[in-house]
This record gives C-alpha cells, sequence and structure tokens, in this order.
C-alpha cells in the first residue's frame, strides 16, 4: 500500500489521535459527591482565595494548549484552522508520549493578530503554558510578543524557539568535528521566516558573530529598507560585511549552512563555493534545499536534515518537550533565550565526545534522555555556553 | 475526617481529574511518520478540501467543550474562571465516565458577552459540540442564542436545557402516581434564573398549561414591566390567570412545585396550601427549599431534590451525557426543544410502571439505560409525548 494512502486510511482508523481520560472514579455515590457536587466545592473556594491554587487543585499544573491558526501548516501552507488539526493532534501526542504533558489542540477560526492574542488571552487562566505552532511570519511574532505580556504563563513558538535550540545543538557538534569556534565561522541562513529569525537570534546569543539570513530577495542587510519590523531588526543585527545579493553570492565562504526555506534552493556549486569543511543543514521539509548524497558529492563535510530517513535528524521532538516539562515543573513565567541556550547545550552534550561523527551529531528523536536533560535546563538556567 | 477536608484533599492529591490519552504509538520512526510528519500532510489536504471530514480524520466527532466564565458556579455564584475549573474537570469527567465523550474544559476570563460569544465561535472548528455551563442568568440566554446562530455545531446550556429535561421527567411519573394530566395541573416554578426558565419553556412545550414563574419579587405576570427581554418572554407565555404577590400567595392550590432557587424558600404552611396529593420538587443546592421530611409531615405526597441523599434525585448526569452522545452520533445541527422533550420521555419510562413509587419516580443517576435511552431518543426525535 502507497504510504499516502495508509497515512489516510490509519487517520480514519484512530478517528483522532489523542482523547480524554478520567484520572478518578465517578462510577458510585461517594466518588461522585467528591469529585463533583457537593465536595467540589471546597477546592473552588480555595482558588477563589488564591488563584495559584488552580495548580493544586486542578490539571492546570501540567496543561498545555497547542494553538494554530492553520495559515503555516507543515510545508503545506494556510489551510484553515480544521484541516490544521491532525497536526495539532499529532503534536500533543508527542507532548504527551515524550514529556507527559497534558496538550489540548485549540486551532482558530481567524488570521486575525488581535482576535488571536485576545482568544487565548481569554482561555490562559486554565492552562499552565501555550505552545504556538504554524501560525505564519511575520505574524506570528507579533503574536507571540504580545501574548507573552499579557499571558501569565510561559507562551512558546515551537517552529521559532524549538527549530533554533536544535539547529544550534546540532551546529555547535558539527564544529566541534571541524575544529571550528562560533566566534569565527560565518553561517549563512537562507529563509527569514519564523524557523529563520529565531535561528538567526539564538546563534546571535550564542556568540555566531558572523550571521547572514538570506530569503527570496537575497541577503536581508541595513543597507536596504525592511519590509517588517521583524526584517529590520534582523538587518541591524545580522551581516556586519553588509553583503547583498542572492544566496549564491553570500554563500560564499560560509562554514555553514542552514536552510529553513525550500527545495533544491542550495545547488552543489554553490557548496563547492564555501570555506573548508563545509556544514549543511538542509532542513526544508518534505525536500531539502540539497539532498545529502549530492551535498556530500559537492564536498560538505558535514550534512543534517529536518527527515527521518537521513543521519542527523534536526527534529523540533528533542527540544519542546523538555522545554515545556522543565518550563512547568519550575513554573517560570516566561521561556527565556537563555534557557533555550541552556537546552540547546545540554542537547548537544548527549552525544559524547568520542561518539561524535560526522553522520551523528545529534541525538536520534527517540533518545529518552533528552526530555529530562533539556528540562533541567530550562529549570537551572545554566548555558554552559 | 471532615467530608470537606476530604474533597480538598483528594483533588490535591489527584491533580487534576481529566488528562490527555494518546490513541496511538510514536515511540518509533514509523509510527512517527504516520501519526505526524509527513504522513499527516494527507488528511490535512482532504480535511482542506472538505472540511466536514474533520469528523473523519480528527477527534472532532467526540469532542465536547465544556465552557464557563465563572460567574455561577455551583451554588458559589462568581468565583472567576480559574476557580470555576475543578467544577468543569468534573463534568468532563462525567462526560466520559457516562457517555465516551472527549470533552475539555475552556474557562474564559471575561464575563461580557461579545467576548464570550466571539472565544467559543473562534474555537468551534475543533469541537462537534459546545456544552455551556455555569453562566449566569440572564447572560446565559443571550450567550447560547448567539452561538446557536454562529456556530456550526450544536450549542447546549446543561444548567437549562438538562435541568429541565430531568426535571420534567419525574415529574412525568410524580404526575401518574398521583394521577393527574398535564393539561390540568397548576405548577408552581420557583427561581426564574437559567434552571426555572428553561423547565417554564419545557413543560410549556410538554402540555403544562398552567405554569407560574417565581422569583425573589413574585410570580412574573404580564401586568407587571419585567426587567430583561427573557422574564418578558416568560411573562407573555405563562400565568394565564396572571397572578400577582409572593411564592405563599401563587402556590395555593398547586399542583406542583418546582424549585430552583434557594434553602428553605417552601415552608410547610405553603405545602398545606397546595392541591391534593402535592408533589414538590426542593431542587436548590445543597439546601433545598424544603427538607423532605418537613414537606413530607406537612402533606407532600412525593418529594425529589437535588441530592444523592435523599430518594429521587434529580440529577442532570441523567441528561447531558446522552443529548450529547446522540447529537455527536447523529451529527444534528442543534439540540432542538422537540429532542429535549423526547429525552426527558426516553428517561421517564426508564422507570417501568410496577415499579413506580412515590420514593422512586427517576433512575438512579448511575442507571447505566440512561445514555443509550436518551442518546436513541435525541436521535431519533420522537418524543412519545
Amino acid at each position: 500500500m502507497e504510504f499516502k494512502q495508509k497515512a489516510l486510511e490509519k487517520h480514519a482508523e484512530w478517528r483522532g489521535k489523542i482523547e480524554i481520560k478520567p484520572r478518578v472514579a465517578v462510577t458510585d455515590r461517594d466518588g461522585l459527591t467528591v469529585a463533583y457536587t457537593p465536595g467540589v466545592a471546597e477546592p473552588c473556594l480555595e482558588i477563589q482565595r488564591d488563584p495559584a491554587l488552580s495548580y493544586t487543585y486542578t490539571r492546570r499544573w501540567n496543561t498545555v494548549a497547542v494553538v494554530t491558526d492553520g495559515t503555516a501548516v507543515l510545508g503545506l501552507g494556510d489551510i484553515g484552522p480544521e484541516a490544521a488539526m491532525p497536526v495539532m493532534e499529532g503534536k500533543c501526542l508527542l507532548f504527551k508520549e515524550f514529556a507527559d504533558i497534558d496538550a489540548f489542540p485549540l486551532c482558530i477560526r481567524s488570521k486575525d493578530t488581535d482576535e488571536i492574542v485576545r482568544t487565548v488571552e481569554m482561555l490562559c487562566g486554565g492552562f499552565g503554558g501555550i505552545n504556538l505552532e504554524d501560525i505564519s511570519a511575520p505574524r506570528c511574532f507579533e503574536i507571540e510578543k504580545r501574548l507573552k505580556q499579557v499571558c501569565d504563563i510561559p507562551v512558546f513558538h515551537d517552529d521559532q524557539h524549538g527549530t533554533a535550540v536544535v539547529t544550534l545543538a546540532g551546529l555547535k557538534n558539527a564544529m566541534k568535528i571541524v575544529n571550528k569556534k562560533t566566534e569565527d565561522v560565518k553561517a549563512v541562513i537562507s529563509g527569514a521566516g519564523a524557523a529563520g529569525v529565531a535561528i538567526a537570534k539564538l546563534l546571535t546569543r550564542a556568540g555566531f558573530g558572523n550571521i547572514v539570513l538570506c530569503n527570496r530577495k537575497g541577503a536581508v542587510c541595513k543597507l536596504d529598507t525592511q519590509p517588517n519590523g521583524v526584517l529590520a531588526e534582523m538587518a541591524g543585527m545580522l551581516n556586519p560585511e553588509n553583503l547583498r545579493g542572492g544566496l549564491s553570492d553570500v554563500v560564499s565562504g560560509a562554514d555553514n549552512f542552514v536552510g529553513v526555506s525550500a527545495a533544491g534552493l542550495l545547488t552543489p556549486d554553490m557548496v563547492r563555493k564555501m570555506a573548508r569543511d563545509p556544514i549543511v543543514f538542509a532542513m526544508a521539509n518534505p525536500e531539502p534545499e540539497i539532498m545529502p548524497d549530492t551535498a556530500k558529492a559537492a564536498g560538505a563535510r558535514i550534512v543534517a536534515t529536518g527527515r527521518s530517513d537521513f543521519p542527523n535528524q534536526i527534529n523540533n521532538v528533542l527540544a519542546f518537550p523538555g522545554i515545556f516539562r522543565g518550563a512547568l515543573d519550575a513554573r517560570v513565567r516566561q521561556i527565556t533565550e537563555e534557557m533555550c541556550l541552556a537546552a540547546a547545550c545540554a542537547l548537544a552534550v548527549l552525544v559524547a565526545e568520542n561518539e561524535l561523527r560526522e553522520e551523528h551529531i545529534i541525538p536520534s528523536p527517540f533518545d529518552r534522555r533528552a526530555v529530562a536533560a533539556v528540562a533541567a535546563a530550562v529549570c537551572g538556567g545554566e548555558t554552559g555556553i
């Protein structure tokens, strides 16, 4: 049976990938009187007295909303809130499976920033955290920023920061192999959407001094007028040599290529123009910017993708479950860039020096140590970088 | 240990009464590729093509939102959205336990009708039904009415219609015992909030010709100006004799007393003034309008309360699980008054004629036949009344 057909049939068979389960029996009168009326009045009154007790008497301490408007789903684009649900259910499944977090999908029928912010704000008293998912750029930046202001719980856009954490972890290990230092390398990021911008910010924070962010119009450069506030901020922060031109121009002499853009954008010729021991992270899904074999043939020393059928899979599942586990356990008010740095470092060191190879720079997505290591890093806040 | 203390400690021990559980294993690469990326793209694309397929490929077909603003929680009043959560989790627990429905609580941080309506409207693409809960009157009427217009899924305010269904079922059976017909009796309803108004409407629909609705200010009468649209509607529809005055005046000669008001409002003297074989439903919680023993001593033939420690418990759990089970299974667009009538009839006949006694007019809340009988009635829509 063809894979696509199998995936569809499996979804029809499952009729939903998550469900609600009771943690308490209400099958007799005694159960009902304690868990429901009249017994339930007591925790209600306690929480009314002190709303923070909602973390003691309800599931809030372990509950995350997975929020989308369906505008940037996988590689599918703006498919709407109902069509986004299979992905959101899948995400919730991963939250539970990897970090024992109760995540519930909220698919919003609006693309309006104000309405999305207001909807989440209205509901945040019932959750311990908000995971934004598959919201298109540049709206996602504004939505995240405003939600961080109005919500009293952590708000995290996984497409940005989850991707950035795992990318940084992989890059750190790759650079150990080729013996390069963050401050010395030139990194070119292809794609200036949610992931590209977040990667650029986190790499900057991690000490990368020469980052060039590139989109369809070419390198983002402070000498040019930028179409929105986020790209203007990027222009001011990145590209110290004020490079202009397309990817093929700016990739010359680069040590690292980080692709979060589209299939086929990196050609063998471009790889050949990179510095010694090129590191190529071609993470466009499902088709990478360059296929690993092609990149290797053109001289790439280390290649990573987003795919499970090649070595070095850069998969967010290595980051977001542990980040939220740590944020919920420590009940942090916000998930900071410092915590993301610490998470990346914790992930990187899970691959011991003596295990580090060109084909093994990042733990497997099923490495169960990841969630605990990342959670501890988020709780502790120590970066080690 | 005192009961209240026990209820509190149990809630602290549970740390939440519901959780999210996976229905699919994603513990290896194959699982992940089918349930998540890239396999998940297929159901997404199908739903984009036809949003109704969200009922096939996601959990929507079985998922209900339990929505509150925390303004009328149990007998506690306006305690806020966080403090309402223990009740909402309890409600979700009952949905799953009694009808295998996946219900999730949404506690809204606003008391503004527009904002509540808009929040639910934004989210309804992810749910198969909306259960409104513990929203104060008269806002609850407007919120329900507007949500029914803007949502493409059934919207049901359980405090209104669930209560009305079980009350009608109990009254029907009680009147069989005393051998009275709906069209002949005079029923007095004490309490003109969500439950009182809905009971008045459903009893009218069921053929009760003489209903007097009474609140703190006395009988609702068309000769007086009413403070809001709903009471004005009630004034036009009820009280054909244009009775005025307080409960003690209008209850004279009444066959049925239906209390959804407050402790102690019905005195023994009032019961003595009722017609022969008084039927007293004293459903205020936790303290009824009159205690069963007191009512009996004053001449009441049949007494029902909302409490589990007396016979004849009028408990919504007999209605809402089956009503939603039926509405979801038949994928009805709205839960109509006709369906509620059919549900009440189906509940009533679960107590067979030869089992019917003064102390047994309604099935036990744990009678597992109720959900199937009510669901079938809602699907079929036959009233039998």
